[in-house]
């Protein structure tokens, strides 16, 4: 089987399409066929430095990309959870099956630093590291899914207390916030979105956005989110935790309101926003940071996705041997959703 | 200005309209003038009674009813919560502003056995007990709010741990499980009704019902439940606490699931179903009775029905000069939503 | 090795001891040697019946007894959990990692209907269904553990929202009661005990009870309770379920307060306790019916016992292969504490 | 009546013992007769600007500090909370009864920039903002509750999800961290105390501490708190956001660990530390900011402190007319525990 591989010198320029032996699944393993996979901000991170940072010492060779969707192609002789032919997507952290994250929970995030990814045509995984999908949903928008769309849940309705009608922030028009967006939509959320550009807005209107506010124009966004919510400001923020947005987001928010931390554009080698105590203060704001979830919360969102039929934004599609130019794309922002990879 | 009133004997046959003077504010107070007000189950005891039981020793004369909607018409010196020609809705309990229940916050439930209800043309109110209502609502659907509308708000989206995509059971179409099931469904969930009317059960399938189970035909209706949740069973049960429905929400719920007490048809006076304790060990259920909640919860209930236009269902307008024959209705059992009666 | 074991027609007289060959660990499985086992009273209804109820139907022959003590005495091929030497404690529900209970955690309850039990020399169990265990704790007060203290703390820990300086309510001194008594008051809440006996009651002085009730001279023990709270109300009752008690532990919780449902020496055939809905109205009390719970809650649970040097109460210890005459002597009801069986 | 006042040009030199008219308390208001107070260190901003910063634009006269006990010497009409001779203390936010924090229940704060504070002989004040005091503590001991120890409670037992036996990180030894730590061991937590000094260290040993930190002389001591919790990271850590803590903090707490933002030591004017996304991320954390709270948690608190006889603890007392020498001590950061004013 053909694998996608990466090692030192990193750069997407040095991805290789390798071809590996076809993998066996032990007695509590499945083996998945992969049929698409989605890309992450971190992908360009790992694609250029093995990981979050320069001296992140990954283990070589690097298989990239965490979120997919495969077929079962085969079970160990102790799985009962799946069966041949199931259509599953693997967990970003397979071993995280419920409750909190803890550190043998977050062990292992597919894609670097914790193990191999998704990128190659068979994968060996536990059983209880893979979940069954909505029928309803293309191969396509499941890839979309185990990254992207369990860090808008967790961070909306597993991290913060909102009740529908509450007011949240989704900052730009990447796939957590795009996501973000179809999923506070079907709960009865009310949604605040920026954008630097007037055409991105018009499309999260489409999707449902109650607020539209051009970054660009209006850089104390803030004051949109004030007059949205008739001074109130905001239940919830998607902080992307970029240069600056921080400051903003605590002008945006409400007296003890939420602020997801989801840092998914930051550079992870940047120092960080400055933090105002002062600021932080006069909110009373709960600052959560947080990666992804568990397969319980993957599980309780398709639930709703499969009840609401929510579809999510496919923006571009690429074939999976030309991930490079992908990830790519991906870097430069250009995106409105998700850019994803058919095998 | 008139009054309804009741006195020892109980019974709607002596309810009376009376004239009594004009009441004027203190300094922390407002008058309302009573545009409309709507009828809970509890009035029907309440006036048979005087209150939740025969021995309640109800102060006299009983001004009934909870609910209404009414005109700020004078304000006290120091209020400025609220301002003349506001239109405002009376809290069911007006000394429960925020936070869990407390003996000093659920004294004083308006329209017996607390104190004074709505049913008269002017009343005045500590300023802290009267909340603003959204525009788009009429002053009939607005009187429909306070008491049931709250109730299922509150059981839904502050007792219970709900995400977006969780099946509800909502029991019979009264007042709180029908305004439960519009809320329920702008909130994303997934939602059963149960009735005993096939005409009723389409009433509902128009509201959004996603599952629809006549407990006549169908007595065992918690099959149907788990028909509706792939067996899973549903994550909440709004039980309304009439004769033997409790086994059959026992048997509904999800393992870990909440069950909402709301008494709302339950004589007061019955001994209550039998709780088997190895159904609840089984089920791992989680009980919780409650009525109504507080000014903040109400505040934030009406920030949701402004965001998606919900309009509550009255069944019935009467002249409130007519409130016997109402009560009498609500008595029957016959109405889908709210009785509601017009000043 | 040898092994207890149970086959129809049920009765303690027909436990029997046999010889069983020695169980091998899979690959990510350990093999225990057991050292110690404690009783729960739900061992007397499954020696009697083979499970909860007559029809339970289980799988024989039934291994009995879930709470034990063991050595790993070999590891799986992939286990890295623990290693050669350990002593830990198999959990009651070995599927059981972390969260919420759902039916495939609940499945496969160690000593029926779920699956063997610890009564035997040599056990396998999965790596992941064992806890290392606080190193001063003796191996009898280390079998105490799994079933009655971690059904304690979850009731109090995890389910309940208890605030330090917080009443509780501990009913009997049984195995949950007493741990319960001592979590507690490590925990610095107020605890109230109720007991049939002075002696006992005094007991329970010793190890920290603030309040004694003697519910046989004081049978409206809720007026106790009261008293003890200046008329406030418990904030949590251990709610042991057995006839007449909920009347009197909803008389005693205040508003809003917590009860849960332990279940402990109720007979699941009888029919349970007849639940006044105008009780639970009245207290707007939430019943929380429990279980045990999971490997996660037992690890946070052994660090506080290893902070505070929480010696489990120890009642009598028999040989393991007199199993008969200690579930004989639970069924009496005269223990304060623990029963345990030594290997 | 005398009373300290403050006016523009700010600074402790300008404070003034002034002679104003007695009070006189409306219908729903009480007048209390100062008997101590208690300073905190947002007390040396206000004297320093009149507020949190040098624009704070304060209404003159400053009546100073918010921390007091004080008899009830008249009681206006409608008033029964309390009776004359009660001994309460006023609450830090007077409008804030219950339930979470909103800007019209955080107005008003004691003290500036919401209205005079307790530094006057007599004062008026509503009768919901103030609480009666455990009978047991001294008149000084009161005055350290309202501001300190209620923030060390809404940290730990309100906003946090801690269970017994989490480690709980303190820093330093001013008001907020004593307070903290006697709580915390009252409520069978770990407690980790930092500090610059060792004598102070072991006065914190004597209250119970179990590990301390000298972090002058190891500056790095987020590596103490791992090795006190066997690599996991503290649960908790009540960070008083002075410069380069954060950082510390971050690497301190476990994974989905909580941070409590006290801010207290923080000068509003610096621009606060840099925070790490990448940190953030790695942890998971939760970094909640607050400020004091509700008065139901004050009595929660206060039936806490009475359970256990908490004696927090007083470093130094002043006569309430050297009220500038007692802020200059403060501000010289040299005290253990509280700094008290008599009257």
């Amino acid at each position: 089987m053909r694998s996608l591989e990466l090692n030192h010198p990193w750069g997407t320029a040095h991805l290789k399409l390798v071809e590996r032996p076809d993998p066996f699944p032990g007695p509590r393993e499945v083996l998945l066929r992969m049929r698409t996979a989605s890309l992450n901000y971190r992908d360009t991170f790992i694609a250029a430095m093995g990981g979050y940072s320069p001296n992140s010492n990954a283990a070589e060779p690097v298989v990239p990309l965490s979120d997919g969707c495969g077929i079962v192609e085969a079970v160990g002789a102790e799985v009962t959870r799946v069966a041949v032919g199931d259509r599953v997507a693997p967990s970003f952290f397979p071993n995280w099956i419920s409750g909190p994250p803890a550190p043998d929970k977050t062990l292992g995030a597919l894609g670097a630093p914790g193990g191999p990814g998704v990128a190659r045509e068979l994968m060996v995984i536990d059983a209880d590291g893979v979940s069954k999908v909505p029928a309803f949903l293309t191969d396509q928008e499941v890839a979309t899914l185990p990254c992207a769309a369990l860090t808008a849940w967790r961070a909306m309705f597993v991290d913060a207390d909102l009740v529908p009608g509450d007011t949240v922030v989704l900052q730009g028009t990447g796939g957590v916030s795009i996501l973000g967006l179809q999923l506070a939509k079907a709960a009865g959320l009310r949604a605040v979105v920026t954008s630097s550009s007037d055409e991105k807005l018009e499309r999260a209107r489409a999707l449902g956005a109650d607020h539209l506010i051009n970054y660009r124009t209006t850089p104390e966004w803030s004051q949109g989110v004030r007059a949205a919510t008739n001074g109130r400001g905001a239940d919830f923020v998607m902080e992307v935790a970029g240069a600056g947005t921080l400051t903003e987001s605590l002008k945006s928010i409400r007296l003890g309101g939420h602020i997801a931390i989801i840092g998914v554009v930051s550079d992870p080698m940047s120092p960080g926003p400055i933090l105002s105590i002062g600021q932080m203060m006069a909110s009373s704001a709960r600052m959560q940071a947080l990666m992804v979830g568990s397969r319980e919360n993957f599980e309780a969102m398709c639930r709703m996705i499969e009840l609401h039929r929510i579809r999510p934004v496919v923006d571009a599609v690429y074939p999976w041997t030309e991930a490079a130019a992908a990830i790519g794309a991906m870097g430069q922002g250009k995106h409105f959703g998700k850019i994803v990879l058919q095998f």
